[in-house]
């Protein structure tokens, strides 16, 4: 499936049309003024409306988390899990604020969960497996995990999707993407994570390197992601892709989510018009990322949560975007005079 | 009046032991922990929630603007508060999305207005004076707008108060009271307002340079607020004062509100701490500003609109911070365990 440039000339033009002949200065509303465009292109509509946003939180364990390169033990991925599910994480009070749907997949947690409401079961493994021995994943996990993610977003109402992850360990993985895929020092895009010290960090990038190393021959896209993990961003590629395919805007969260789209945007390109990347976060290597994606995202609070909590919080932007852009009235409706410089002033 | 330092301990205390037993890394929501933390300690309460936020915009007119310091005709103040209150304007738009209460106060317009819901007319007269040639305020008129300010607040409901405000030729004032209070040179803090080119701005300068030169005595806040103008930003100041008074959470929007709250924290340094900096106007001078009032606010847009936009996009912000604050469940309910080097792992 190719999916396709969003070339529509005519449609940025009445965007941007409509974006200046609204009741203020030219471009004063910054950022807000791009946003609205970059969405009224995405969903093809020159009054564009969001509808029915949903929150995907993509959850596994890593293999390589074994070798301490996380400050959490793997088990806490399980019981964020059902933390998330009952509605007491950051993600879970952020999507209820914003009315956004919520949906959780189980796409390799090592642990069996209760069926319910939110929780969709698409584990590939209970696990990756440890990077350092051989792939995390085998070609076929990684391909199943990408289709799974595709799956379960066409299966979502709505035009709107939003990235969110958990799993103890996927930082490392993250770190592997970048550094393979966008050619960077491990040492410069590898951080504390959830809170490693500087000593502890030292050593995830000794494991990293030595990782990387053992995969030098994973260099396209699909072996990178297969042989570094994990189950969790290969279901947020598929995700990625299917959402890109069917023009939802995709509201990218924080380090995690933006090697999904890193991923993703290797094999189709064209992903990246579809994005929206919600926030620069603390976690060192997020903001060469977004640098590497020519990303300008919206937020910089220096959150480092992950779980789609940072694209929860940048959501209400692209409403107020859309907002403007179709209920703000022009120059001509409301009377208003334009400036000196559009228009000569009686003195 | 004074307004008494928030200096309550046990609560500062109770807040950051909530924030840190949320079940997240520690430190990982970023800057919202700290907004959570500030939210609380003025509302009072370690569960804070914020009631029926209004948003005041304050407009006038300034005698300066003949100079032609703006790139739009003064007439446009009158047509954007019609604007504002037939809801077609960016601020009414961002209002009606987050149920932000709009109170348009006609502080000094040059124009007659209908009466209708919404408006509060509270005209001190009809523009400031030309203040190349004299203060733009008498000394009465300046502390009538002040009372302004305080009396409609007094009768606002809620607990969160958003400053807005519309006035061709308010930039200039703000700059000028940016300069003075901040002992700052004229040329740092003088921007392109709604648009003006680069000459412009430089005419603009030399304007502001003489006007300041004019009044070099007005040095005390409330002198320097009288000398320079403007209505608006007098009520504004009162609103301000009123507002900490009463221990309500002010956001504050970009250059214009903020000059207020310069004034305002002259006058009552303790004011900052009910202050809350919506966001980093694209206005040359209002990174200085922040900067001077060690303020750090929550967007950075290149917004440069005015009218209490960026505070009414930063507020959902604030809502989430109270929300994660309140609803988040901690470690301990949620059966999470926590990171290694708070607590042992069993390996």
């Amino acid at each position: 499936m190719n999916i396709p440039d969003l070339h529509e000339p005519d449609l940025a033009a009445r965007l941007q049309r409509a974006v200046d002949n609204k009741t203020k200065p030219l471009g004063s509303l910054g950022r807000m003024e791009s946003l609205a465009i970059r969405v009224g292109l995405i969903l093809g509509s020159s009054h564009p409306q969001l509808r029915e946003p949903q929150m995907l939180v993509c959850a596994a364990d890593h293999g390589l988390a074994a070798h301490g390169i996380s400050a959490y033990p793997s088990d806490v991925t399980w019981q964020m899990v059902e933390n998330f599910l009952a509605g007491g994480a950051a993600v879970s009070v952020l999507a209820r604020q914003h009315g956004i749907g919520l949906t959780v997949v189980d796409c390799g947690v090592n642990h069996d969960f209760a069926a319910r409401k939110g929780l969709v079961v698409k584990k590939v493994a209970r696990g990756t497996a440890d990077a350092l021995a051989g792939p995390a994943m085998s070609a076929a996990q990684c391909e199943q995990a990408i289709g799974n993610g595709r799956d379960v977003v066409c299966g979502l109402p709505g035009n709107a999707l939003l990235l969110g992850e958990m799993g103890i360990g996927n930082t490392s993985a993250a770190s592997m993407l970048l550094a393979r895929l966008g050619g960077m020092a491990v040492a410069d895009v590898t951080g504390a994570g959830t809170g490693l010290d500087a000593d502890a960090v030292q050593r995830k990038i000794d494991v990293l390197r030595k990782v990387l190393a053992l995969h030098g021959q994973a260099r396209a896209p699909l072996d990178a992601l297969a042989a570094f993990g994990g189950l969790e961003i290969a279901t947020l590629v598929g995700a990625v892709l299917q959402a890109a395919a069917e023009r939802r805007v995709i509201v990218v969260d924080g380090f995690i989510a933006s090697a999904a789209v890193l991923v993703a945007s290797k094999l189709q390109p064209p992903v990246l018009q579809r994005c929206v990347f919600a926030h620069r976060s603390g976690e060192r290597g997020h903001a060469l990322m977004l640098a590497h994606l020519k990303a300008e995202p919206l937020l910089d609070l220096g959150l480092r949560l992950g779980e789609g909590s940072g694209a929860a919080l940048a959501w209400p932007l692209l409403v107020s975007a859309c907002a403007l852009l179709r209920e703000m009235a022009s120059f001509e409706a409301a009377g208003v005079s334009r400036s000196e410089s559009q228009e000569p002033l009686q003195t």
